[in-house]
């Protein structure tokens, strides 16, 4: 059966490097449309270009203007294919309105050398069971956000008093992550969990929509299946922006993706 | 009197967006010109074409293939002006084939709020002249590497053992820095900074050149005047590739600039 994200992330091709996508309702916040979600798809017109490098290993994309649900349009173009790595430009698209415009250089990650030399620290969380479901948010927050039905996601308690009006004021929102259909995630589908979780101003007691002006993920391995676990930080809030660094590590314990964005704060 | 910056980066505007530049020959490192400092001519020539918005708040570099010295043609296309920021496609090319491709958001960083929340930790370095000096480098690195010339560089004791064969291997390396003729780095010269340093992996026992994927810089604030401190690190390096995290102090003690670029690990 296909995962509710092949579903929603499914493309046709309409022309040479161009495809026609819908973008389904129930990946928004607050009427817009998830920037993960977006990258997602673009990431997947992408590999779609490029049979014998399926794995992004690093896509940037800059947000210009906010999708909506409905239909898009992914336009690709090569820019360079050599032996090992490929970069193209990317472009999403609604009605003629530039949505985000991405560089992305894919490979193919299970072709690299298996070196791993990580003196990254994997987030130490609670058992699973002892986490705080997202499935726990009050209805309200629900009705707002159809996306966090997208997900199982297992927040930290340490990391979770925003929720109950209490933010801890550091900056960090870490929790488990599969997808509620239990389906794993593949490289592609890293793109969308580095945007997954809630910006992590709603630690600094700053909850809201930040609008992401640029988001870069690096992929560094195919994921295990199984449980991610997902850890979003920001050290640098200033001139009404902030940087917000997004770890994923797969269930062997590997650093599977590392990602950064800078969005604005959202108004107090 | 011109900085040997400013010189070393003048456009010529040949037709709308596009410039023509000169890559100096005293910004390579074993033949290649510097990754930062054709970022820096891209940066530059996006601000010319944005008066009104002069200073990066995010750029994206893909590295296509290696520049050489001599003419370098730089195309800009802007892809939305908004009232406060500008979403900027470009293009460095050297004979007809792309060099570098980039995306970037610009506007004024000195329009931004005042406020600042800062957690990150400014680097800690001994007294500059307790510090080890670039011009220290043996004669052959330095014929090697004539960038080298460019900065006045001052290494941390600490992080450096690279330099005598003992790298400490935390993937470590801090240096005060200035431009060696004393002028100040502007906010464009900053995306020139973030590439400034050896490669991080020089202190993992991995010297050797090391190409850049893709570059990303944030930059967060017009950097006060005076000697910069700038960091760069690495956590994952596995399947032959490394992230390399930069960031940008000034001498009021400010994070100016945050970068990541995700680079090929030398050859051992």
């Amino acid at each position: 059966m296909a995962s509710e994200w092949d579903t929603h992330t499914s493309l046709t091709a309409s022309r040479d490097g161009v495809f026609d996508a819908e973008l389904d309702p129930g990946w928004t916040v607050g009427g817009g449309v998830n920037g993960g979600y977006l990258l997602g798809i673009v990431g997947k017109a992408v590999a779609e270009t490029l049979p014998a490098k399926p794995h992004p290993l690093s896509v940037s994309a800059y947000y210009l203007s906010a999708s909506r649900p409905g239909s898009a349009v992914v336009s690709t173009r090569v820019l360079r294919e050599g032996g090992s790595v490929a970069t193209v430009a990317a472009e999403l698209g609604q009605e003629g309105t530039t949505r985000i415009t991405a560089l992305a250089t894919y490979g193919d990650l299970g072709a690299l050398p298996a070196d791993v030399s990580t003196t990254a620290v994997e987030p130490t969380l609670p058992p699973i069971e002892e986490c705080v479901p997202g499935s726990m948010a009050p209805e309200e927050t629900r009705r707002i956000a159809p996306i966090m039905e997208r997900f199982d996601m297992r927040f930290d308690p340490a990391c979770v008093g925003w929720a109950m009006g209490a933010p801890s004021g550091r900056g960090h929102i870490q929790a488990w992550f599969r997808m509620v259909d239990g389906h794993d995630v593949d490289p592609v589908g890293l793109l969308m969990v580095c945007d997954a979780l809630p910006p992590v101003t709603f630690d600094l007691g700053r909850p809201g929509w930040a609008p992401t002006l640029e988001l870069t993920v690096h992929v560094r391995a195919v994921p295990a299946p199984g449980w991610l676990k997902v850890s979003h930080r920001t050290r640098n809030v200033a001139g009404g922006m902030f940087e917000e660094d997004c770890e994923v590590w797969d269930s062997a314990g590997r650093l599977v993706a590392q990602s950064r964005q800078l969005a604005m704060l959202p108004r107090a």
